[in-house]
């Protein structure tokens, strides 16, 4: 594959503000691959670490944001014989340093030497280069062959399912006939309502404030959908539990409220998971985890190799995200695509960005 | 309900002998159901006992036998609230005796009082009276209440499929994305490749020597079929799984060379499964077990709840056991129900019989 | 043995208002044991229930309180043959139904029919009569023989240890080199401090505000103590952890705080166990908790039969509670032993009191 | 740290024949730390690989055998900032390629890529390099820091207790009060007596064939030991369980019967942990293994950092290799070393030669 020396990539250049630039196309490492990139979603962890900056962000001016993209191998690192150039491909953002003990128990998305690129940490769009830009260089442990009948826009978005999936490892992996409380129509709500339907859970209940997103999350396999503006969501959950709760409720709202309910809501012995997280500290009554016997998993990135799993579910169909993918945009659109998924414009969730194109 | 004093049942009356009686009609306990039985299905474990005693197993002349079936409840023990007369219901087998250390733990399929009614063990068609009669009791933590469209002769096959699942719990519940070989398509072997699918596995490749079975199992999601008669499994095995082994090996067949196989097929790490056990020791090496540092899990019975889950699961589609029901008898011709079982006549899988019909 | 009719216990008459009385002597059910109590523990959740009745509670004038307790077999129910007439033994709270779903999978000290005595459950000291009389009725899956080289005042304690092994038994259970942190010197606290020790924990840090406490965790194997009036004990764990935190950290003071710091202290993908918990909502930051990939864990009572498992420790000396056992006193004096224990006179941990002195 | 051009080392030159050479002195890679060995242990694996090559290993006249060593890091690799030149410390054999599916997740032990260089796997002593030599070069993640008070004989010893505790973690972890039976008081089972005493194991019963061994296993905390040409094991072990079978049995000895008895010997629902493999094909019931619901493990190396944990333990002096260390040669006299190891002369159990010495 011909490869150009400079390439097209979005430059963080200050809080809020980034620019379309010509830089130069990186170099895959002994280990890496080079991504002709196809497609790039955009995340609102992006939109909250361009308006402040994140830790161990690269410096204004240098750094390429966007950390969920697909595309197709473009070059091999000298090691890498696991990859062809021409495979079609997922990324996921993390590559441990391999050297701490996290990393070496395998939880590498929770990496001791994060950020720290001298012993070896890379997070593409985090704290080395991302998405935004025609070409990357990703470590082999971040990318995942996808097939054909893949296309790019839905695999683009395998990270959303990793996490996802990495919340429901965690939490034990196995619902068959457990009944699960999801609240907030988010992306990472409307993906736990498709991946639990996937994983044969019992009654899917999502709770929201958006009628709109209810029905996408119905039509994505919730057995209840229930708008908190109009229903009691606690009554709804306890009828529809026989009187004891979930066994699973995942938070994925951030609401000051989120955590507090999914405990009340959550039975005895029930797992409460965290996907969304208010920035500032919330209030919650604690005793009643400890009356109930709850435990309250939170998880960071896509663990555990979980987009390769997800990457086995979206080739097979078991879980479809192109209902997520709602609006495309080439490159140099780039900043109405951001204006398109902060302000939701057009019903947006998620919109993807084609370097590319 | 209108119970009446007596009712039919087959007796076992000495090795490989039984004959349908009239005798008393059950009484249900203080914690039981009283079930009117709509369908009970062979089990080979039905044939091992009555060829030969099993441990505990009650007297000749007074054994009913049958622990696979599905009714409808006729009356209620004087403390069960938690079901109405009328429910449609299925069962499991075994009720642990509550007091001794695996019990209390949750594990009352390896009950440590197994057969000691004294001490409150019961197991349906094995310890104690079975299905293949117009009425059972049964402990309500034996039963399962089941929707109207789930009909009675697939309800009847749930602890096949709650046995199955408690297999994929034991080993670790979470395969998405994970490859499964499953040796021997018989009832439980076909089961898997079901449920497998249904949990989102990866690749389940099927071996067996019978081609009409394993177009069966394809037919119930497997990738691949191997007919061990034309192709090396263990080839196909390497050939498709990178040449790794598979993340799973589930042995259904109880043959000789099962266990070795397994093994043999298994990836580095990876799990084998058994579900198959052969009456006499076999041999196999454990030294390659060692090398690979992989692990064996048995299951005795449904353990863990799974006939819930499984119930679930056959309520919402997530797995048909329909195709295994291939024949059904009146309870009259209950030996023509098991000749056709153990001869496979007519492509027989599971037999099904109805004590009321 | 000789059982009178009537005993001396002490019953709960009003808030903040007991008496000692004169009542009938338990039977004891089928599968009981009637024990005659020789120590009792006052413990705080007496002091709460007393001030204030809890969910489920029997009514003023019938109520006996107390849940840790030790004694001596002196009757057995009619199916009893696990026990003999005089084994000495100590007791576990909690009785589970049976039959509900948490029940049948292990964890009664959830069972979701708590305080339904109709259903079977029961908890001596909660919902039906305690130990604070000089005989009890106890299922035997709550009793647990202890050896004559363990004294009745230490056995009385081993809900306190069965509570922290269930705890860690929770957060994993193998915590060989592992790094804890325990918030709050409080009997739990030190228990854990004990327990962690057996369990083989790498570093113990003990936080507190009371240095004879502190003293005291550190003859009970604590490694470090800190008294947060004198040290900043944030900066004492990351000086020895690393600066990466540590693996477990267990809070137990139930303090306004103790949650927040308990995350700020935890390693990134370290656990958080609960053992405090404060009566009203507090606020902690659970962003951190999401960045760490923290996990936070809660445990209702003695679960999962870890009473069993601390009575093997504390036999062979792995544990010693004597430490704690500060103070006794007659029945009689229960008052004072209650006054005791809440103003800490004489540096009171744990006072018993003992029903046949 | 002066470090000379050239050292010596015991080369394997061809089926039991080695020699001490010298050899150019290795060079720490980037990620490396240089080690100046002083202790290095014979295993039994080294007898093996000696007598007939095991996969992947280098070529003779080149490969400098030995796995169990312990020495004082003497160079840097240019990233290493985790060691400082003058620590002591101890190792473990395997360093997994970081690239593989196993790796990423941690059980790199059980590396995809073994003994495939490119892909960065090595295994000192056994793929690559190891201890009978004056200086090795090791990947820091399998290297430990050990205190002043830890001498080198016993820090070489560590990867016996890693192994150990690898395979009581791999059952679960946690076995306080759970009874223990182990078959084969060699190294490993001495070591699965002294690390199961640790953990606060209920019983623990050692069984063998030499009377020597077995009171050795008494010193390291064995309650009951069996001299099965004396005893009859199996009748030992239920009278010592109350009739039910051990929870744990660690089969260590590799006997031809070994496996078979374990199956027996085990409780229902218990566990059997394989820590030696006869070379051959052996025969077991696994009849019995299902009608149990028994499982059965196998550890390949010391997986999950487990020498770190063992290192926690020996620092402490909760575990105490001494005993083991029978017997001290200087490298010279490796040939003697080996005699005295195999033909267990003076009652050798673990031999150590001093490279340096």
């Amino acid at each position: 594959m011909d490869i150009p020396k400079k390439m097209k990539a979005v430059i963080l250049m200050g809080p809020n503000h980034f620019e379309v630039r010509e830089v130069d196309t990186p170099i895959a490492g002994p280990e890496d691959v080079l991504i002709k990139v196809e497609a790039t979603a955009i995340c609102s962890s992006d939109v909250s670490l361009i308006d402040k900056p994140w830790a161990m962000q690269p410096p204004y001016g240098e750094f390429i944001i966007g950390h969920e993209y697909a595309g197709v191998v473009a070059a091999l690192g000298e090691t890498v014989d696991e990859f062809q150039v021409g495979d079609r491909v997922a990324v996921e953002a993390s590559y441990g340093c391999g050297r701490c003990m996290n990393c070496r128990l395998g939880n590498y998305t929770a990496c001791l030497n994060y950020g720290n690129l001298e012993r070896g940490h890379r997070a593409n769009g985090f704290t080395t280069n991302g998405g935004f830009a025609q070409y990357t260089a990703n470590h082999i442990n971040t990318v995942h062959k996808i097939p054909d009948s893949l296309d790019f826009k839905e695999a683009a978005l395998v990270t959303n399912l990793g996490c996802v999936l990495y919340g429901y490892q965690t939490t034990g992996g196995y619902i068959v006939g457990d009944n699960v409380v999801i609240i907030g129509p988010g992306p990472l709500g409307l993906v736990s309502v498709a991946a639990g339907r996937a994983l044969c859970a019992g009654k899917i209940i999502l709770t929201g404030t958006r009628d709109e997103r209810l029905e996408m999350g119905k039509a994505m396999g919730a057995d209840r959908v229930v708008n908190v503006k109009k229903e009691d969501a606690m009554e709804v959950v306890m009828e529809e539990t026989n009187g004891l709760g979930a066994d699973l409720v995942i938070e994925s709202s951030g609401a000051e409220k989120g955590l507090q309910t999914a405990i009340e809501m959550s039975k005895r012995m029930g797992k409460v998971l965290l996907l969304g997280y208010p920035e500032e500290p919330v209030s919650a009554n604690f005793s009643i985890m400890g009356q109930k016997n709850i435990h309250i998993y939170s998880v960071r990135g896509e663990g555990w190799a979980n987009c390769r799993r997800g990457v086995s579910m979206l080739a097979r169909g078991e879980v479809s995200l192109k209902p997520l993918a709602t609006h495309s945009f080439p490159m140099d659109d780039v900043q109405e695509a951001f204006d398109t998924f902060t302000g939701r414009i057009g019903g947006a969730i998620k919109v993807i960005v084609h370097p590319n194109a």
